[in-house]
């Protein structure tokens, strides 16, 4: 590239024949330049390669409108698209209000504060969408004392089990998973089920105790809590979920099983599919997952699915106004309720 | 955030208890400070919320040692999961090598041109990663005519079916998809298969002809190239690679099918599945996907894994050569070999 010219805002003006105060008005306030004319100056600045005003606007405004995010680690790939698709939305919702989305790594909970503190010294971003918060998270808290903006997908867990966030003080978004559970045991209720077993995580993870939670209430509605049945697993897994489902299966009248992911559920159809041959004289078992990940829809999965879009939307939006420095102008706490997608792992004839 | 306090590098300084000159060491050259001391000023610039060094780098280097790249879009959730895994891969190498992943969305290659000019001007972004290259594609001319550092991932496809991509002048790195079906192929000529057809996509994509290539040379090199089937789907998808497993599988002694995507071999695998039950009589066909995708894992398909973490490695080794203006210090192109994860779609008894 060619550093010996330096143009100037000037250079740029003359170059698309219009005023030093249009080219201003292009790189600080676009929405009042008409789109022709914001083209012509923005096709100017790229062929001048003209640049310090990235350092005009910062000294100014002291703001990058960068987000940072620290990629989500993948897990076994298949619950961790949801991650995945999070990010697409965050991208595509950050840009659509003005901001930018900057990617980066930690192995864990302190590399990540440490590359906060390298972010805001070395790239000036303004603020961070947070992931995978849990009990005692010390990022929110490093944030919060350095007074620096962030919102979290995923609500503190410090009192796991409550789950309203009310109490909280943070900027956080997060799916009802108790909701979405709760809409896939009534989902089979409805179909005639009565011995609906629940495929969960161990104790004390606060998504895993949301969505057993949900599962619970939905039997309770129905009069149904005291025959409840569970088998939780030691980690999220396909090769787990086929032994909690064979664990829970021992018993003859469990017709349907609720599962805490696509993961777990993976495994339970499988398990599912073997008993069908093994015993044709049992009734068909129903499965459902959580997550609604592709993998779902290529086995014709019924699952729970999180509408990260909206999630994304919001998360912009409590990001955006803390930037502005109006951090009360909304809410600062959003659930957003998944739905369920019905497909054939609930509809086979009883 | 307090606007009105203004710390100054000597502040910063004089909080951390070291001199002007290490501090400017952190923020310019942290190689030659020592871990403790990088520490401390960095805890003491975020303590202080100290943030004009940003300006005063980019002012001084001209550089940001930020990358853009556009967020690939999701298609059907299955393929596009490789693009996923880049991106992981891309931030991890990136950030080792001291740069950052920013990332944008776009519509099309118009509109991601329009945004490589905007970040240009408003951002300050050092070079580009594109991905999804295709013949006559506009935006590597843009790049190229304006003078900016990029590398694709994916060759440029405009002589298609050669592939060597050495006469080309721009950096790419890409997977060598014509090896990957060149193995599966292979691999199931061991297996005994003799008439192994190929499901592909239609003719003039430069991906698809690839995969093609590899799955005919192996047949050549067997002398089995005479009798070769191929079925070609209008898209990339479940339903649309059952169909044309079907009509693949019409003929008799078609005992294997080696499948250009993990979507088209997905629905290969119902279809072989339903046929078992139709016709026990029939010999057990065989299915290999490409991708290794989570699903793959998840149904137990043989696959051809992309080797994404080599693939963005390299991509940032000759990014960041053209940004620190030595271009030619390493080999501007990268083809990388896939590897096959035999699983048991491809083990069943013949």
């Amino acid at each position: 590239m060619a550093q010996e010219s330096r143009p100037t805002l000037a250079t740029v003006a003359a170059h698309a024949k219009v005023s030093r105060q249009t080219v201003s008005n292009v790189l600080n306030s676009p929405e009042v330049v008409l789109p022709d004319t914001r083209e012509r100056v923005l096709r100017a600045i790229a062929e001048l390669d003209y640049r310090p005003n990235v350092v005009a606007r910062q000294l100014r405004t002291r703001r990058s409108y960068v987000l940072g995010l620290r990629m989500p680690p993948t897990t076994d790939g298949i619950s961790g698209q949801v991650l995945d698709r999070f990010l697409h939305a965050l991208t595509d919702e950050a840009q659509r209000a003005g901001l930018r989305v900057m990617l980066f790594t930690a192995d864990d909970d302190e590399a990540e504060i440490r590359e906060y503190e390298n972010l805001r010294a070395t790239t000036g971003i303004d603020g961070f969408v947070l992931t995978a918060t849990h009990e005692g998270d010390p990022r929110t808290r490093w944030l919060a004392d350095h007074d620096v903006p962030f919102v979290s997908f995923g609500r503190p867990w410090d009192d796991a089990g409550t789950g309203d966030g009310t109490s909280h003080e943070h900027a956080w978004v997060d799916i009802d998973g108790r909701a979405g559970t709760r809409a896939a045991t009534r989902h089979l209720l409805d179909a005639g089920h009565r011995h609906i077993a629940f495929l969960g995580w161990p104790e004390g993870s606060g998504v895993g105790d949301d969505r057993h939670a949900g599962w619970y209430e939905a039997l309770a509605d129905a009069g149904l809590a005291g025959d409840a049945v569970v088998h939780r697993t030691m980690d999220d897994g396909v090769a787990q979920g086929a032994a909690a489902a064979n664990r829970a299966l021992v018993r003859d009248d469990v017709t349907a099983l609720v599962c805490v992911s696509d993961s777990i559920a993976l495994g339970a159809l499988a398990a599912v599919r073997e008993l069908a041959t093994s015993r044709p004289d049992r009734a068909p078992v129903a499965v459902t997952g959580f997550d609604d990940t592709p993998v779902a829809g290529a086995v014709d999965l019924t699952s729970v699915a999180q509408p990260v879009g909206d999630v994304a939307a919001r998360a912009v939006e409590l990001l955006r106004a803390q930037i502005d420095g109006r951090p009360d102008a909304v809410n600062r706490q959003a659930l957003i309720e998944p739905y369920l997608v019905v497909r054939g792992t609930t509809r086979a004839p009883r």
